[in-house]
């Protein structure tokens, strides 16, 4: 997080924090009680101007509501700036829900742009078809690209010719799934391996690897997901020529509208969707120019690049703030 | 005042405290101490991020301004968004004086778009020629529409060619009644019954009831005053068709333009009257759609679609933060 | 201070405060230790919302982020609008550094706009060639003015055909001085009696005196160092017909972006150069034009309509506030 | 309670304020969460330097620890003063639970000293067997006084040669039901009647009345319930010269350990039950010779002398502090 | 007042403040509202844990109770411990008033004990004769010493035998001059010359100087005023052996009890008029002594031993603090 | 220190914190940036009603000076009751330094009581003569008590007659050593087996083990050490009927003076020595009591009674906040 703020410039800095439980197997009173208590053993440390929580795994806006309602009283006043991911009537931003696919594209496009490839014809593979890797597909299918290939928890399905991706979209079942839609699906390995000019992999991590990176057959491999690409596929994929968006890059859509969120609550005043949507293009894009360049200044590939970026900015400020000397 | 902030979608509640005094009895320096008492009295359960105190009757923004200096100094730093209504030069907001009137006419404006009721040309009635009803008469009157009839506290004007407003604002007397200004007045209760395209009652409420709802001859009424209309009455309106636009959407535009001073204290950035107009019409506007599609979404009057969307807001919010459940 | 911020309508007041010591014997670890411990004098009375210091002799950036620092740690939270002239990465403003010399430029502009005299082809002599007057003589020379003359620390240049700025920036050496570059050098005396439409003494206070007051041979003159025109000087200038614009109007670009970093503090989100470059210029423009219109009214010149729209606005927040009685 | 702490001289006010509910309908879960919602909404009006609540009807230590784990929470840190009836465990002080009945007894040792009546062979009839006046007359049994009339709620126990009440104690059923153990009890009305010294009212309000007053057969009469004698019934008791020592005096114990509970709070060191029982007795013997001299001096009843003294303090506060002026 | 608090170990620093008026020509509501307008300038830099405000010249315990309740509203909560010198009834302690004259005496008795000079039969001369003169000289004819000359503001009694003190004190006029009671009264400065045991300046300083100092006729000298003997007398003094015991040692009584004030409202808790004067003459005792101990260590006079010992409890904190390093 | 604050009564809990250094390599300057920089980093989670530092291994009175300093700082007024430890001129107790050792000898005093050994005569064995062991050996020597044996770092002395204290300590070398008076040294070791009534290990943990606790030969064991027995030796103390007074118990006087200097900051009044050891001796007397009950009341040794009666307290505290139920 703490060089994802960095890259993106975001005045903020970064961590994480949990609680070992099991969300599933929790009702809605315990799930609520547990959202209260978290917040009254951290009030202390956090706010909005000190440090900003905001979903991440299995938390969702009903539960940042409850931990907004428990820090007022704490405070009692409202400080909706306290927390992002809120639902709307409570303070949360427009364009919340889209922000990490809209980021995605946008990287996408910057890199498409750099490397001469138009958008329309382009053939794309997504891996993941949840919350980002379903919007992204409905960008790009609008905007003239062929999705060829697309996967889910249960397989995969390939389409030389693009998907009908708003068929997709509305056939799906009610656990997302799709790859069942035709009987050649295929897996999610083999959907990985399968020729295109963008390869996404929007859902776990570690899924090229040494094992499968040799056999890629993109010109660019977009990482929405966390980490799918481990250190030795890196090394495989430079060596092929194979141009990487870094994770840190490509999926910052979701902390710069929550960093949005809370200007927006610093203020007071909520912009619109189009706003939202238009500042958060000119960020994503001024950050990938600038850890693009830093790429091509020091011959690195752009995740490295990504971390001089991020760290360099890190340091920057302890040393401003007299934290540490050089 | 929940209601309003709910449909105009501020992230307000809403109440009301008073004092039990005659403000005309007291010298100026009665004033200034009573105001100053009564922020003492609640100052622990008011202040920018908690309850917003604003002007209501027989206070005015002097009064606001010895408030703020109280708060001032309890809080010992300066905090401007404690209250609204203040004068610009302590950070008021420009065009703070005209929002009610303003927003009245965007309404104005919406329901007759809807109705194809074209602004040029159009009959308009008048009851009420103080702050609101005097600046909203210049305005329609600059715009093309006929004010065929206007009221003051002493009687009214009627002329079915239009009356020369900006004769009338130039000669007006200090106590800014007109209606003497022509041999033939008649009475606020007949000018009320005159046809008409729009009757806007902007002075006192109950002025039309079971009585006369029968003989009112408009197509349109504007509650630009708080409840002219009673129950009983729009019953009777209802049946006979003609649309009302209820007081909690029509004459909001002074608690959005509060809130615009709010959000520009927040911020300390001040916006010229150009923008607070701008954002003024397109607030009102999106919350009158808003009424509006409820109404014939339920087939029910625009004064029941209000409250279904004022009390659905403040419902959704208390129910995000675990106050009630469903 | 405080009438700078009266005629630009600032909601801010305004003092000075320093430390008696002389920085350039002091170690950088002294500094720290010296600025930290002056944020912990003073801690109680400064703040976002009480009073906020800004740099000026002898502190820059550093020292303000610093102070920051040590604010901070007392606050026990971020508070970036505590201080202004911040670096960048700390929440500092774009725009800063060049403040003032670009608000010396637009109130030059006005000034000629309003005397009909042309950018193009006038003849600019200019005092000083530090931060100020080198930015600006770049401005002039860029929207096609005649920089004539040009004087450092060290003595003047002179060409009635315009010098070659960008080549004297280019070749000043590391103190910045230039004058050594020609032959044909004169006195910083000499330089301010030379013919030219508008003279920018833009270095030290008292230039122009009852001594040479009488010699002056321009049109126009923008006071962008502090005071550098005696109140006898003034009078000699009046009788002569030469308009001057006060340094209260002309230089205030500085505090003026020093409130627009205050504004971004508040909000957290930060404008671009061009977004803070046209409302500084907004902001000077509407100041200029009031002490203008209060110098015609009142038939006095713009440093008197200057102290008149600084005080009055003083004035009448302090009555509002309930502070004095007139 | 204003008028309470007014003349025991303690540094408080007083107010009141309670739930709407049924307490014995609620789970003890209901009442906890009941008891946190109550501080949560409170919690900005109430504090140890504000408004400290007590416990009263339907409220006992476990409901005060709850409040305070609450208030604790909102604070951020541990604030016992904030409450008092407090667990031992939490905060609470030694002595509380007897220390009404104390009070009654040192007041009846007051006025039984100024009357000459000896405390052994001393008559005394005591109406309520619950807190207050089972520990009552087990002090007074073993202080040598002949307690020949106990009543609780289902009747009366009444012997002329003094009533067994170690017995009684240890024969009361659950309820704390005594009158049954005898077979010749007599009724509440009937035991009020009977003749004795000391006449001691300690369960509810309005028992001695215009109905019964002339038939009382007693010397001192001392309101340890709240308000057990009717105005009508205190002339009656005036004309036959019977001395009737006021509520706010006699059962004032309570409030007072309360203020010791919240002293020690303050100190954070907690006193022995020894030291607390002896300033308990203190202070109301000097609250009791306080409101005895001013019956002397103003010729009026305690319950008058009581009043005046308990107004008097309120009044030169108020003055003081320049809120009234007289 | 720092060199006080330093000799009695008092946890205070010292230092004044003022408002330059006349507060005879004021009227009460103008004090009043000067006393809360000073409350409010200095609100940020005083409170119980910071910095506490104590009565002194033109103040009474009328202006500490305004003071008192300013604060009070600006804190929104009791804060007694502010402000010391308040009336009983607010928050004031017990013995307040007498507090300087009983130190004073303290210290007297600790003398002439070292001294071996009875109290019995010892002859005094005091000049002044109010609030501090007054008592003191009660208190010393009560333990039978004999109180040989009296000085007021018109002038002086004498009688080698002893006046009636209790006499003089009922005989008073309006102005508490006493010296017009007899016929034959002296001057002042006659007065100091007088022989006798101990000589006690209590009126204003500079009285025993370089003029009179070699005319004395005493053993010991008490400084209960503010400095009433010269840096050129004392020397004097020390070669005729007189004995003087310091001024901010004799007259510490006054803080040493508004301390104990301060302490009382710390706990909440009051103290008895005995234990006031109890702890006062504990504290006065210890402090004496400590002085004295270290005139004889280091062969100075008392004088010079009280700055001695003032200073190093200040320049030892100092150290602690790691302010300064010697 | 939770068990130990438990056991005692003090309304604490109990935690440790620490840095990962070596004071003994550090400057003073070094330290003091340290010391300030740790109380930086904790500030917001402690707090004199949050949690109260106080000094342990490697800290003394200066770093809780700097320390408090800091905290003063942050929250700019003076805060002494945040850390105890302090030296005496910043609010420290007094008695605190000999604390621990005053704390031993009262629960020696109490369990000699409880077997009937008389304190004249008895022989004590100490290991261990720094600051707790030499401060005992010097009580009971005075209180006529034969000390027999004494060990230092290097070694031990034994005499069955009984050490000549007062030698020892004016002898010891600037080490504290004493082991090297005497030509007839023996082992740490040799020394635990030696006979005598009481063994108090005062050095190190684990002393007292599996292997040498049969050869124990005293009645009484007292840890003035943390943890000087091990498991497995109590079960062989047991066994042999050697009482063990339990650490959590015996060397509990440190906190409870500590505990004694937070009240005194809350009260801003200090006590005397006197009034210091006689509270401390009360409340460490009544815990040893309450241990002791409970050993016999359940059976047990009193280490485990003593961890019987510490959890308790918690635990009533926990289930009465409502933080668990049983």
């Amino acid at each position: 997080m703490s060089l994802k703020c960095g890259i993106t410039d975001l005045p903020y800095g970064g961590a994480k924090g949990g609680i070992v439980c099991d969300p599933r197997q929790m009702s809605s009173s315990e799930l609520e009680r547990l959202s209260r208590g978290y917040v009254r053993a951290v009030s202390q440390i956090v706010g909005p101007t000190k440090d900003i929580p905001a979903p991440d795994m299995y938390t969702n806006s009903q539960i940042m509501a409850w931990m907004l309602d428990e820090y007022d009283h704490i405070r009692e006043f409202d400080s909706p700036g306290f927390i992002t991911g809120k639902p709307l009537r409570l303070g949360g931003s427009k364009g919340r829900e889209k922000a990490t696919s809209k980021g995605v594209l946008y990287t996408l496009q910057m890199i498409c742009d750099l490397k001469g490839i138009p958008i329309e014809g382009m053939r794309v593979i997504i891996q993941g078809f949840g919350n980002v890797g379903s919007h992204l597909a409905l960008y790009l299918h609008e905007m003239g690209a062929k999705v060829v290939g697309i996967a889910d928890e249960l397989g995969g399905l390939y389409d030389p010719n693009g998907l009908d991706i708003p068929y997709l979209l509305e056939n799906r079942d009610s656990f997302g799934v799709v790859s069942n839609l035709y009987k050649d699906s295929l897996s999610n390995q083999e959907l990985l391996e399968k020729e295109c000019d963008v390869l996404i992999p929007a859902a776990i991590s570690g899924v090229v690897n040494k094992d499968n990176a040799k056999r890629l057959r993109c010109e660019i491999l977009i990482e929405a997901a966390n980490g799918p690409t481990t250190k030795e596929a890196i090394k495989i994929l430079d060596a092929k020529g194979i141009v990487l968006v870094p994770d840190i890059l490509a999926n910052s859509g979701g902390v710069i509208v929550s960093y949005f969120e809370w200007c927006q609550n610093n203020q007071g005043y909520y912009w619109t969707e189009e706003l939202v949507d238009e500042r958060l293009k000119e960020k994503i894009t001024a950050s990938f120019l600038n850890v693009y360049h830093t790429s091509q200044k020091y011959s690195v590939n752009m995740k490295v690049a990504a971390y001089i970026e991020g760290i360099r900015k890190i340091a920057e400020a302890s040393q401003l703030r007299g934290w540490v000397r050089f």
